[in-house]
């Protein structure tokens, strides 16, 4: 299998979570009010979706620089990234439910459970594809991926401090987001070089 | 990044607004009546509904535009794009508040600021792609973006007026739409220019 | 415009709307049964589900078949594909409201309306494209175009015989549904011949 | 009609399906718990969603495979593919009524059948490509494909098996899925040879 139909598989499925994430967030209905008081408590669902949209593009931009070092697919790299599709598929669910219940530890729990299931499985798919690139240079730069070991051990610290604060979960999860908004700059002069 | 993929994505997702905003469009149920006067009071929801379909579709086409002048895409017009994409996103959950309370000053203000939103956005990404294009004449013709600064403040004017009287809200949006569905003559002289 | 991205936003709209049909279909919940008596009453709301997976799987064959007649895109077509597309939109929703009531006239008929300004804005696409198509042969196979004028006049009468027996209007739109079932011998040989 | 059209909206609707199927799975309400007792009852849903995401994700890739041994699609092979497409899309819907009623015949015995007709029109189409095919050799080992009748076979067994005890359905479906997941040594290995 080439990787141009992988990411093009994958960057449907991706463009549907991050999109069908929204209907989650269910408007005031006809009877229930036509103020911004009514919207009031819908804040915290509203804040726990940009959160997730952000969250999920971000898989989606370093997917895309992942893929670019690879010249094919095996079996091992097809169900790697097939796991990390169910579990990013999961979060318009994880989210609806911490959304709803921001003070409570469960839903917090649930959500950095499957948050670091996603960054487990997107290691474990970035360990079966420098195994078979081609590109030494590119699969060295990957292969020492400092923030994505980091991002699964403060994940695991987030769940395990909701149950005691759940929004010390939540600034856990903020951390890992912001480790992952900063780009890649040694990665991508890698590519960059090895274009050149 | 390569803009094809951008606009891939982004196509993808605006497929996906533009197509499950139909699914706020609740029909009545099988209690609640199989004649047409049941639908009389979905007329409201159904036009708001046909309004963001036309408004949404007009971004598309102009997001197509926008990126033919660029070679490469950036950190900067990638979050840019991202976060247009999220404020289309939320169109399908404002229209269904807006059509469900279309003489309440709240849901048609809410509808304004989502509308504002996306224009702003948009805004910053023409500014953002306007820097890194390599095509001066484009480059030129893209950031004299008299259409895209007006409708910002005809949207706050709406957003303004739909606490004086919904509709006055309703007619300003209009005038947005009707700004846009002309097409941009001079933009695309140039490309063709260009292009040639 | 090219014709390859219209296209392609075209097929994933069209891919969306016939996938969440189905979401339409709810299955009896937790409470209401576990047998396939309580699925007895959702038979018309399956078959009107099927007969719409048909009718939009032979929009989007037909649709790919009249684009490839075509070199570029003008506003005209654009906006002629996007009100198709907007009545295609609507069928999840009148098909929905078909399958709850199928004895009763006025479902019946907001269906046929649809199919038929579906039906309507094709006609108009065809006759946009028509006249700028550079291939005059297939051009001409195209704007005598007897079965699109035919399925025009098929589903007025079959909304119209709605109100006297639902069940002949269905009538009407399974003629319809058979009649472009059938593949179109004539302009498919035409389109061979032009490729030689 | 290319091969490259058929599968990229296959592509679209395959990834569709096996996205929506989570919004089946509905977060307890905010009234209903914040706790992962209340998470309990829907385990049951949950693994049937799983188990459906890795069935659906074995069609995709299988799907792949088949489109690769041919150079153009008629219409048996159009209409084989939709009636694939259709029974997939389905898939969403018993697997949420499967969930709800784990321990039920109606339910295991449903999405059986669903899975049957999948697997049904799978093999039509199969045969319907490999008449056409240009590639003997490949049409050969596509042809004997023993992997696709004996699932057909052992999902009919579990039909029936799940009136006796469902729990005798759900092995069969399971023994239908491994068979899959094992990937077809033979056939890939005749498409290598063949690019060769």
């Amino acid at each position: 299998m080439s990787p141009e139909r992988l990411t093009a598989f994958s960057d449907g499925v991706i463009a549907i979570i991050i999109t069908i994430m929204v209907l989650e967030i269910k408007v005031p209905g006809e009877t229930s009010g036509d103020t911004f008081q009514t919207l009031v408590p819908m804040v915290p669902l509203f804040l726990a979706y940009a959160f997730s949209f952000v969250y999920v593009a971000i898989f989606w931009n370093n997917h895309h620089h992942l893929f670019k070092s690879v010249k094919s697919i095996n079996g091992a790299a097809l169900w790697a990234n097939n796991a990390l599709l169910f579990f990013l598929s999961l979060i318009p669910v994880t989210t609806a439910w911490m959304g709803e219940h921001i003070n409570s530890p469960a839903p917090i729990a649930l959500y950095g459970i499957d948050f670091m299931l996603c960054a487990a499985t997107w290691r474990i798919l970035v360990i079966v594809l420098t195994r078979m690139s081609q590109n030494k240079k590119l699969a060295k730069g990957i292969s020492s991926d400092r923030k994505g070991i980091a991002s699964i051990f403060i994940n695991i610290l987030g769940i395990g401090l909701s149950f005691v604060k759940p929004f010390l979960g939540l600034i856990c999860y903020l951390i890992v987001l912001f480790i992952w908004i900063v780009p890649d700059k040694r990665l991508e002069s890698d590519i960059i070089k090895d274009e050149e």
